[in-house]
């Protein structure tokens, strides 16, 4: 019997960034951030157990079949699979075929939802039972920090300090908001400097001590946001810490621009609309690509004012979501039916 | 006999700027600063006295000839016409024609240099002979801070605190160092958010404290580095107080967005000339456009560059220059033969 499981994980958007860490290797962060998890991008993953003895094989998943991973990417997906294994204490290889549906390494947290699918489709495939906040501490071990907020579903925070080594922590389930997210697309390459990388250089910042300073009242306002269901509270605290995020990667030394021109004209568009009184804010990680959150019935105003934008290759209606999904296909079939 | 007086007086740019006052009204600001006064762009300013009893005169000089000014400009202009006749000590009125030959109020500081050709061209008409010195304290007084550094060649710094009631003071000639300035044009309307109104915002960022703190040391390096004539110290300082002029801009409250995608493009491109080896630094006022700082061997590089990049309407070279200049043709005499 082939004991194998799929998942498939979405990204989630942060509304108050982590950024900078007390210890990167173990993504160990400075700061504790809050994130919406999303519903329709997402990473699929599907891990099957092999023969003792047979070596791990990590696979992308395209439209052509599966193709080895090469790189970076395979290297952190090695050893995140071993770590799995000894946390499992199993000894056999695992098989893993992944793929996610948006642009990776543009702004949309494809290795949060990678590295958390990869964590529960492998546990998935060992038959382990693994409540969510171990899930979630395992899936930070990966060295993406915010994959231990991808596996869980709603608004979750990641708490700082000693907290940081323990799970993300869910402030309220996906039904509590229906915050919609629309991703205005401007960037479908990986951007240039990776996020590890603006960890790193985020303390050299001139700013960024002050940062830390400004944090504890956004986060208390964003809880209290949530909380409320109030986008009047959250909207202006979320745009400002994004564009703080990049202020910040913008006076690092060396510095990181990770903004393109044309984010500079959804952020515009984004307050001409405001001006016409629909309610939209913008947030954009650590790369170009917007996300645009607003109520349900602001929705087709914010992609009627996105599409036709210069520069923006595309849109994506995402919404938030209600977690990891175990599906019954498997990455695997598909390509060797 | 009429008596008048024509100058024309060139903008400058800032290498370390000014951003947020002390006491707004009478532009004296937060911290010093450094810069370097240009020399083909130009406002060109005459005066003309007129009968003692007869209203004061403000005219714009354009294609179709004069047109008279309005609105908060026509205001700025008569309130210092009345300073400096104060200052003068006569009681009869004057007429004022003015134009510049580069866009106004786009990150160029058209009000610098107007309002250093206005007081110039002004005392020159009422033949009060004026150091340089006296000169620099009552252009300030229009309420342009920077005006104090445009009626001076060369690399001139205004100090703060104290002294900047002062005079601006010449930190070396223009025949000191022959830097090229090639503006980059992106923005040919006016930016939304006046200087003024951006001098008023600058202590609501959370960022501009710090940003105190950490300007002596950059003001220091730029002086040293002039005075060695040392474009690998000289660039990335200024290119660093640059963005951080407009991440307190952005960081301000409300925030204010004086980059436009294009921009951003321009910046990217000095980045990738510096790839290639030449030695190019961006700075920009607040505004959109790009001055792109460079040793004279670089400018046809830098030119070649900028010229066709997406969003970009034109590039002007300028170069260090020696301050005003007296000019014996007349605004009034174009229009009216």
């Amino acid at each position: 019997m082939t004991r194998e499981c799929t998942y498939a994980v979405a990204p989630n958007i942060a509304f108050i960034k982590y950024w900078g860490a007390t210890d990167l290797d173990s993504a160990l962060p400075r700061n504790a951030s809050i994130s919406m998890t999303m519903s329709e991008c997402a990473s699929t993953t599907s891990v099957r157990c092999l023969e003792p003895g047979q070596p791990d094989e990590i696979w992308l998943a395209g439209i052509d079949g599966l193709v080895a991973a090469e790189g970076a990417f395979r290297d952190r997906a090695l050893a995140h699979v071993e770590r799995l294994r000894e946390y499992a204490g199993v000894d056999h290889g695992l098989a893993v075929a992944t793929r996610n549906n948006f642009p990776a390494a543009a702004g949309i947290a494809s290795s949060a939802s990678g590295f958390a699918a990869l964590t529960v489709a492998t546990l998935g495939a060992l038959d382990k039972e693994v409540p969510a906040a171990e899930l979630s501490v395992l899936a930070r071990r990966s060295g993406s920090g915010s994959a231990s907020r991808s596996v869980m579903g709603g608004y979750v925070q990641w708490p700082d300090g000693e907290d940081a080594e323990g799970p993300a922590v869910q402030l309220a389930a996906a039904d509590h908001w229906d915050l919609r997210d629309v991703v205005v697309l401007v960037q479908q390459d990986e951007k240039k400097v990776s996020s590890l990388d603006g960890h790193r250089r985020a303390p050299s910042s001139p700013h960024f001590e002050r940062r830390q300073e400004l944090l504890p009242d956004r986060l208390a306002a964003v809880r209290s946001a949530i909380d409320s269901r109030d986008l009047a509270i959250l909207g202006p605290v979320i745009e400002e810490d994004a564009i703080e995020l990049h202020l910040i990667a913008m006076s690092s030394r060396p510095p990181i621009f990770y903004w393109l021109p044309a984010s500079l004209t959804v952020l515009a568009a984004v307050r001409r609309l405001r001006d016409r009184g629909v309610e939209a804010w913008a947030t954009l990680d650590a790369g170009a690509n917007v996300h645009v959150i607003c109520a349900p019935a602001a929705e087709e105003a914010v992609v009627a004012e996105m599409e036709n934008l210069d520069g923006v290759h595309g849109v994506l209606r995402d919404r938030v979501g209600s977690g990891p999904k175990r599906l019954d296909r498997s990455l695997f079939a598909v390509t060797s039916s």
